[in-house]
């Protein structure tokens, strides 16, 4: 297999891509018949019901222990009734042990050759992958095509891009002269880029992909076989992705043992007996925190966590408060805030919100927030869609509770009809108003459609607390509006402080929740949300080993 | 402060050669009159003694809470009496954050100019750094001037290439233009390098500053102050460095505190509590494995070791072993094995080293290589200077007890006469022969003079074993001696794997204990002796984060 032009072009498109950090998008986002067919979406929902109630063969991991699945729709509440091949640990490390030579010594060109052909494949199953997304995660039928399939496929065409580039960054060769006085000592050196061993990468409920693809691709370019371990509640999706890797695999001649799916049950979990294996040196986790730090206090062990984190959005002063209420009114609801990026925290000054003319009060903009929510959810052909279903019934249990919580509760949270599926686990966004100095109520994150209106005495407060929580608990994203550019630097240094990258002043149709491709950096690595920069090169550097030989020149 | 073309050209030099991996010396190593200046040498001594029995006032530390110091020259056995002002952790840890606002805003070109600057200062003290290394660590005179001096500050200048590269790699700023069908989104999108906090770096005794200023640069050029916390062993050669850094930081307007000393004292030591600090967030450390480990397993912090290893050479066969059996000598006796580079096992197969015509067996070869020793020990116009002193009474202890080792002693370690010191530690190498299987034997690091030859079936179990001690026990360098190109490859896979860079067939005036800057991975970061790659850029990346911040263009 060698790299052909038209992925050679792919891949310095990629690499050209992460150098301006401006908008690049190898997959189109939109499920447009026109770009990808008119049958295509018909097709993909059909060959997702025909997974339904039937073994997942297509993975070719032969010599399967047993058959086993758990999966379940939000959506239908419903079992979806798919088993997928079973493999013990030991068997699942020998096998990977095996791979890993052939593997390791192909050259980089071969494995961005093999990986680009794994994400065209993959291209092909877009729609399949979005239907197999809503009925694992519960995501809107959009948010479901586009973070899954082609935003997925772009991560991990920037996990490729950006290996590659590491990989080609240094010469494999040098002529070392030094000058002795009366001769020069001349030595031939060589370096090579060694694989730290196999890749473990631990997905989530909510994105199955989009959060996984990163370290499987990552790993994989740097030489390291990988196994992927899906969330028991949301495999298919990365099943698919996983078993497309495989075909690319055996098509260029390598073991698909390389990338194999270790799928496992509630009941029976695989991950800590994965995780503490001595043959495991990588690991990519999303998750909750409890667990991720766990992983990264495992010895011997290059970790990539993405965990919880409590987002915060500062409202100082605003041209236009009815844009700002709507703009984060959306970013609440959006998947019933089971976001990573989705804001929880909004802060606002107990004098209101400075405009061109008047203050707009704290209690003023709370009504508008509720009214924006409501306004959006109870719109049919909007609340549904946008709200998608709520993945994780514990989350429904959380909802329930927050009349427990210290704070008033100013909207509660409701269900509404889903006129596709009359079943499905639905929770509108509650907001609840609570003091500044309240932090115990609203310190940490209540993963879900529930989002805290806090009353602090000024902007700088906002902000200190906001730096705070991020600095204690973690965060992934923050948003801030104000007019005055002194602010928004004081903003932007505070919080670039806890390592939270700001959205400032959105408006209109884009929101907090959104992180881009070759451009933002998602989890940043320096704040206690995670210690993965998805945008880095340290989050490929640190797969591989340079290690060098040196010889005396004949 | 501006980057002056002049040290531009440096910078720029700087950053070819890590792209190169070629010879590269900013600083010249050798000490010769014709470049440093006739009087050079002997005013370096001068400015030595004039330290001795004397405050360190140079520092600019002031209000010391107590003036401390217990360093005592291995050439002398004497107290050098010179005492560094002491200051309590609180103090050092309030002034390096309130130093902190003003250094992370001063922009990667002002830093580099005002960290080149400090290294053209400190070029004008490579002699009297050569003298206080000597007096402190036991070097030779060569190898305090060449390590401490020029190979010193070529690393940091390595370091601060490495950082101001990362810095500017990807753009400031960009314009995020998304087709969105009937209009496109527009965002202006920046991002700031983020300096993690204060950086502690805790220094070793056997190489003051060739082994602590790779942290010292990279933690400063990317914005983070700096603690210095050198072993009370080894003091003055890095305060003369810190204190032309803090001249230089001074000059340009930033605060002293941007790089202090923290010096301690055996009874009372500060290492502890530095590091546990909170506000530490970045560590460098040079020493043995236990304290090394317990500083990786810290929370949250950037921790990048030199530990111990097992160095081990591996000889198969060659075309003249006589230039082997000196050469690996040298490298026993160079220093009397006080580096970290220095091989301790040498695997020999039991039927002898194959060459052109015969087997030159085990027993000949070790022979060989006693007779070289001795004949380099006897040798007063080079024993001498080639051994340097014992730094340590405790290495002393450690050659005193090898009669006790389960090996055959087939030379002793014994002491020749200085002539310019006659007071001076020393212990030539001792050999000793053991049996492959007797791994318990010479499985760890014995530091100083003692060195290993190991009867094994092969060099297939040479290899084995050799990579096993990487694995298990940490490696920095590797010798190989092999005539056959298979096995050369096999070799090179296999330490690499063991993330263990191999020299091989060096004779002559190359030696495996030397790591050359700009171009050997010294540390490469993949086996225990350390996570530290001191040629990689994950060594400065994971000093700064970067945080993006975004808005609507207008």
């Amino acid at each position: 297999m060698k790299l052909s032009s038209e992925f050679k072009q792919i891949l310095d498109n990629a690499i050209e891509a992460l150098h301006q950090r401006t908008f690049y998008a190898q997959y189109p986002e939109h499920p447009s018949p026109k770009i990808y067919g008119e049958t295509a979406d018909a097709d993909g929902q059909e060959k997702f019901k025909a997974h339904l109630n039937k073994q997942f063969v297509e993975l070719d991991q032969h010599r399967a222990d047993k058959w086993i699945g758990d999966e379940e729709s939000p959506y239908l509440q419903e079992k979806l009734g798919i088993e997928y091949p079973f493999l013990e640990v030991d068997t699942l490390i020998e096998r990977a042990n095996e791979s890993f030579n052939g593997w390791r010594k192909a050259s980089p060109e071969v494995r961005a050759a093999v990986l680009i052909d794994s994400l065209e494949r993959v291209k092909n199953r877009f729609f399949e992958i979005a239907y197999a997304t809503m009925h694992t995660t519960g995501q809107g039928y959009m948010m479901a095509f586009q973070a899954s399939g082609p935003h997925a496929a772009d991560r991990a065409l920037e996990a490729i891009a950006a290996g590659y580039e590491e990989l080609k960054r240094f010469p494999e060769n040098a002529v070392w002269e030094k000058p002795m006085g009366k001769y020069n000592l001349k030595l031939n050196k060589s370096w090579r880029a060694v694989p730290k061993g196999i890749g473990l990468v631990i997905g989530c409920s909510t994105f199955p992909t989009w959060n996984s693809v990163p370290g499987i691709y990552a790993s994989l370019i740097t030489g390291n076989p990988v196994i992927v371990k899906p969330h028991p509640g949301a495999v298919l999706p990365i099943a698919i992705f996983v078993s497309e890797i495989t075909a690319a695999l055996k098509d260029a001649g390598y073991s698909i043992n390389t990338c194999q799916l270790a799928v496992d049950q509630p009941k029976d979990p695989l991950t800590k007996k994965l995780a503490e294996h001595p043959d495991i040196k990588i690991i990519d986790f999303t998750g909750n925190s409890e667990f991720g730090n766990y992983l990264e206090n495992l010895q011997g062990k290059h970790v990539f966590t993405e965990k919880t984190g409590v987002n915060s959005i500062i409202v100082d002063s605003a041209d236009n408060v009815d844009k700002i209420a709507q703009n984060i009114a959306f970013s609440i609801s959006l998947y019933s805030g089971q976001m990573c990026t989705a804001p929880q925290n909004i802060f606002v000054p107990e004098d209101g919100i400075r405009t061109a003319d008047k203050n707009v009060s704290f209690d003023d903009f709370t009504q508008k927030i509720v009214d924006n929510i409501n306004g959006l959810v109870d719109n049919p052909k909007a609340g549904p869609f946008v709200l998608g279903a709520i993945q994780n019934k514990l989350t429904c249990e959380r909802v329930d509770n927050i009349k427990k919580l210290d704070a008033k509760v100013v909207l509660d949270s409701r269900t509404i009809e889903n006129p596709m599926f009359k079943n499905a686990r639905i929770a509108t966004p509650a907001i609840l108003v609570v003091d500044g100095g309240k932090e115990d109520v609203y310190g940490s994150e209540l993963f879900g459609p529930i989002a805290f209106l806090i009353k602090t005495k000024d902007t700088k407060q906002s902000v200190e607390i906001a730096q705070k929580m991020a600095k204690e608990h973690g965060a992934i994203s923050c948003g801030a509006y104000t007019t005055d550019e002194d602010t928004k630097e004081y903003i932007a240094d505070e919080m670039g402080l806890a390592a939270t990258p700001v959205s400032f002043n959105l408006v209109g149709g884009i929101y907090v929740n959104q992180h881009a491709t070759f451009s933002d950096f998602h989890v940043t690595g320096g704040n206690p949300a995670g210690n993965a920069s998805f945008t880095n090169p340290e989050f490929v550097i640190r797969r591989f080993t340079w290690v060098g030989t040196r010889e005396l020149a004949e």
